[in-house]
């Protein structure tokens, strides 16, 4: 069976980055993975923050100028789901359909966003209840929405969202918002977006599809309901370190790592998202993925 | 007089990445550079492992597109050289023709290239002894060149070079070259350069321009005459970290910092290239601006 110098778990940009550099070095390198390729960029509708696009760029057209660069150097991508992962000299790393062996393997999984677990989230998933302004927007045309959340993710969505509906009511526990200041000045200008501060959403109703919520404001304990006909959720990311183990996290369940991308194990690197971190975005991610590159030729010298 | 939130010294890819990040959260920033932006960028004629342009990018071309993002978000550069500064709450930066005042300051201000401090090196710089193939090359068409050096820089350049070359040289001082595979190949399918291994430069010599150089082989320890018409010498770097004080630094004169970009002094960041670390790519520079914004977000939300 052949062993690849690296298998890197996980296609978004800390995977992709790390595949392309260690394509470069001439690692024989195998990138796995689940659903498609782009992690969350694929819900960034104009990444303008990231160094060299000055114009901005989608994140869709970002994920494909990535993926062409791991095919320019001759990447083998494998489109297949991690079920555990087995720590050794040669790591196993078993898929739904295969295992594959490896000298060094990369955890690039990423995160996922966060549920609300209140009644009427579950029941209205792809019916008025979405986590992805860019995939949903254009349902709202025109129609009252709820957005909740006060940070970068929630703002930008809302933003965006604000083209299509027609009032957007933002819900944020806080009583002020925590993203960056360029969002909050933009936020301002838009017209037809109010926030209310210290506020929760604690309910969705309807009967076919969203007709309502419940806020609570937390200061006067008072229920509000609002007639909405979606309301979208971000408020927060959760690990994608569920399916591998003895592998050390912290408490919320995010690798820990040096800063040259090494875990607790020798020979497993972790970039991106899922490393315990201060700065999650794109350029960080891509730039863990280079890291954990130059650190796996390290590794592989001294083996 | 004014109190910036932030002063970035330096305007390679970390200092104008930070530039970027921290004028998008709508702090107050200046950004000084001694001479014109974009560093060792400018050195660099086809950058190809950055992600997001799988086509490769010119050095040049990159600069302009990260001065362009800078300008974008309403940049403040000034063209001077920072001579001291002075480290208290507020923070003073001290330029030849002015002083400015700042609440945090980032130290981006990168390496130089090293020199070999030999007989005929300072003799015949910018006249037969180059540290940037990009800017020379075009002397050398057709002519016989050497070249110093087995990392990344040396390789590049050299393969660079071969394309006006007549032959090149290169003197290693290892058994093996210390580059990275994908140069090492194409190295090797390069016809008209050879590498000299265990071997040192010893003299450059000519009477106004280089005419020979002396090189000496370490394992037989006997001396050689090559004839050549150049020199480019690419044997690493050291930190610019001469014009200010009382900041922790490495043996070798690198900042010391987290991986947080905070330096041993407080509200004072360090990015890029002067930083002790692992990898120094155009990708980790801008990787660490971006950090170091974030950074100082933080730090100014807690003062």
């Amino acid at each position: 069976m052949m062993v690849y110098d690296v298998v890197v778990v996980g296609g978004g940009p800390s995977g992709l980055s790390s595949a392309i550099c260690s394509l470069r070095s001439r690692l024989k390198t195998l990138l796995i993975e689940k659903k498609c390729c782009g992690g969350h960029l694929l819900m960034i509708n104009r990444l303008e923050n990231y160094p060299g696009f000055n114009e901005g760029v989608s994140g869709f057209d970002f994920t494909v100028k990535l993926e062409k660069q791991v095919k320019n150097f001759g990447g083998e991508v494998v489109y297949d789901e991690v079920l555990d992962m087995k720590w050794s000299f040669i790591k196993k790393i078993i898929t739904e359909n295969a295992t594959y062996e490896a000298k060094t393997v990369v955890i690039a999984s990423g995160t996922h966003l966060k549920e609300m677990n209140i009644p009427g989230e579950l029941k209205f998933r792809g019916g008025g209840v979405s986590y992805c302004a860019a995939c949903d927007a254009p349902f709202y045309e025109d129609k009252d929405i709820l957005v909740v959340g006060g940070g970068n993710s929630a703002l930008q969505e809302a933003i965006y969202l604000s083209k299509f509906a027609k009032n957007i009511n933002i819900v944020n526990r806080r009583s002020k918002l925590i993203a960056t200041g360029i969002l909050q000045e933009r936020l301002a200008s838009c017209r037809n977006i109010s926030v209310l501060y210290d506020t929760i959403l604690k309910e969705i109703s309807g009967e076919k599809s969203v007709e309502s919520v419940t806020v609570t404001n937390l200061k006067t304990n008072q229920n509000y309901q609002l007639k909405v006909s979606g309301v979208f959720i971000f408020i927060g990311l959760l690990p994608n370190s569920s399916f591998f183990s003895d592998i050390i996290l912290d408490k919320s369940g995010y690798v820990i790592t040096d800063e040259n991308m090494n875990t607790s194990v020798s020979g497993v690197f972790a970039c991106g998202d899922i490393r315990k971190k201060q700065l999650r975005q794109v350029i960080t991610a891509v730039s863990d993925g280079a890291q954990a590159s130059s650190s796996i030729q390290h590794y592989l010298e001294n083996i």
